[in-house]
């Protein structure tokens, strides 16, 4: 489905502005690269939602002082398999790639680390996270909590964020990379069918009085508002298609994050000018249970096993987790990045803010004109 | 709903005629009390599926040579937080209980412990192995894979089981306790439906070309038949709804069962007369993470905010996993397990065969006359 007019820009120039910008805002060179790469890695991905259009309403945070520049992420408990990480409201992706790179270690060590981290901020995809452990031939996984947008089997009100979960697993040709909401989609396609005025599929929002509804611009507001209602977990409103499965598993991300870590539960996260995001980490070395390479092509075989697997009448593929992403990567190195126009108006008007020379990184290249700079929700 | 007629009998007769039962199967004592309990265990928390009902279908699995008797789990890869087990076609239950009761020690010395089971075979209730983790103070993650039944994504074949996952962490003034399927239903409720010659709802199955069907005879016949069909992930056939993420919470199942312990994966599990099975287990030490009492009266007080969020129009009480699973210990405890009545005729041919006193454990009780004892596909 479209989103809106979009420009194609090379992952050079975007990552040269990325790069600029987040050090314009105060981080080092080091800080600024891992912001950077997980933003990236989501536009590379696939996921516009998570990339670089985040950025602006990264500036916005750090204006109002919910994310926090001189922030270092602390550990307040450790032991050899586990730490809990205070991240002082930082950058949810220093604090993330802090925490998974801790998990790693403590797997390198012992076979196995999990790290949950509080009082940190959004840190884009889980995705990323878990990637990293793979790269170092391990099982990871990391999960978040977020402002609350789903609303519990039976309730009216969102009480647990979209609460994602990604699992990565070493295999060929490419890794394992399951990273989905818990919710039964996000509140970015709610965001892409009120853009378009488009009625929302059935099941997937409810309006303030826990009811099934269509209407994407009321749901919005109201999960704006604190009214009521939201976005239903995976498998519905009711039992009879399994809503109680998709709300149990959102729970399992609120306990690697904000139980485990005693931090803000997704009921609290975003409240009263700060954001306490919570975030679980996992890395588990493959060599703790065998050889890795036979453990990586055991697993491959299985994921050939289900591509090669008869295809549903007019399908003509089955996709393995993953394989969309690594499908995207290539489209986006060969054709570009695409970025939403509107987004493009947002990064001229920060270049201004920033005195950051718009023609550096897109030429002659000349954005729409602004309606609302600064003013949406972003 | 219904799912015919029902008899309710005692805890500690049916107790009494399970442990006998498995002694003569050829169990010593201190195995039979591990298996009832297990069983017993489900029919306690109202899942007769997966109770003593399945007593007489394990009876066949030893008369087949799928299940033995008289093997023992092995440890066959070990490091001190990880442990992988043959279970050497054993009992799930008696593999499932050595694997956890191996994690929690590992938990106990170093924080954590992650044991993988290959070559076993159908295990119970996945939360009976969580909760033995969280008696413990423990996170306690329990999954197994198992016959292929869920379709994945666009596909038209069964290709991964109904690979349930089971999280428990303690909390007051009970557990959470999520034990669920990662198919939108399991293959008990479409048997439950044929039974009563009801249309399957839509969203659950498959026709053999990957079609959605509401005929569950069909089904069924296909599935046992291998022609093609299944049931659908959590999340249904199509991404509108999420299918690729129950797809996904399956394939998790899969990575901690089969893949980390190289054992059948569920395309392969109950072919060639032989179960293969594989489990996989997690225990996490609260006290990895701080005081275990102050994470339980954190997260204690969250799930008592989710119960106490406003309901949807219509309904009167939000539920917390585990909650049902308590209220139906209670009413079991005060008024006897229900049983149906077909079970007691299997169980009244089975006492015949294993030379028990049927009338010691249910007196003058008479079960309905058998049409098909021992033909039926248990």
């Amino acid at each position: 489905m479209a989103e809106g007019k979009k420009v194609k820009f090379s992952y050079d120039k975007l990552n040269m502005l990325c790069m600029d910008a987040f050090q314009k805002f105060g981080f080092n060179e080091q800080k600024a690269r891992i912001i950077t790469d997980v933003l990236l890695t989501a536009d590379l991905y696939g996921i516009q939602s998570h990339g670089m259009q985040r950025m602006v309403r990264y500036y916005k945070g750090i204006q109002k002082g919910t994310m926090k520049v001189d922030a270092e992420p602390e550990v307040i408990f450790e032991t050899p398999i586990s730490a809990v990480v205070d991240g002082h409201n930082g950058m949810g992706q220093l604090n993330g790639h802090f925490a998974m790179d801790l998990a790693i270690k403590k797997a390198k060590e012992v076979g196995v680390g999990i790290v949950t981290v509080r009082n940190s901020n959004h840190y884009g995809i889980a995705g990323y996270y878990a990637k990293m452990a793979a790269k170092e031939n391990m099982l990871g996984f990391s999960c978040t909590n977020s402002e609350a947008i789903m609303v519990p089997t039976y309730a009216s009100k969102a009480m647990i964020g979209s609460n994602p979960q990604a699992w990565c697993v070493p295999a060929d040709p490419y890794d394992f990379l399951f990273d989905a909401s818990t919710t039964v989609v996000t509140r970015g396609k709610l965001e892409m069918y009120n853009k378009l005025g488009k009625k929302l599929p059935d099941g997937w929002a409810l309006d303030k009085d826990g009811q099934p509804t269509n209407n994407a611009g009321e749901v919005l507001s109201n999960i704006v508002g604190h009214v009521g209602g939201g976005i239903m977990p995976l498998g519905g409103n009711t039992e009879e298609l399994g809503s109680h499965k998709g709300y149990g598993n959102g729970m399992v991300a609120e306990i690697f994050s904000s139980i485990l870590s005693q931090g803000l539960t997704s009921d609290l996260v975003m409240k009263d000018g700060k954001a306490g995001t919570c975030h679980g980490f996992m890395a588990i070395n493959l060599a703790s249970f065998g050889e890795p390479e036979a453990i990586k092509k055991h697993f491959s075989e299985y994921l050939q096993a289900l591509r090669d697997a008869p295809k549903a009448a007019g399908q003509e593929r089955i996709y393995t987790h993953g394989e969309k992403e690594m499908a995207a990567i290539k489209d986006r190195k060969e054709n570009g990045i695409p970025v939403i126009d509107k987004t493009m108006t947002e990064v001229y008007d920060l270049c201004q803010y920033l005195d950051l020379d718009f023609t550096k990184y897109f030429g002659d290249y000349v954005p729409p004109k602004a309606d609302n700079m600064f003013t949406g929700n972003y």
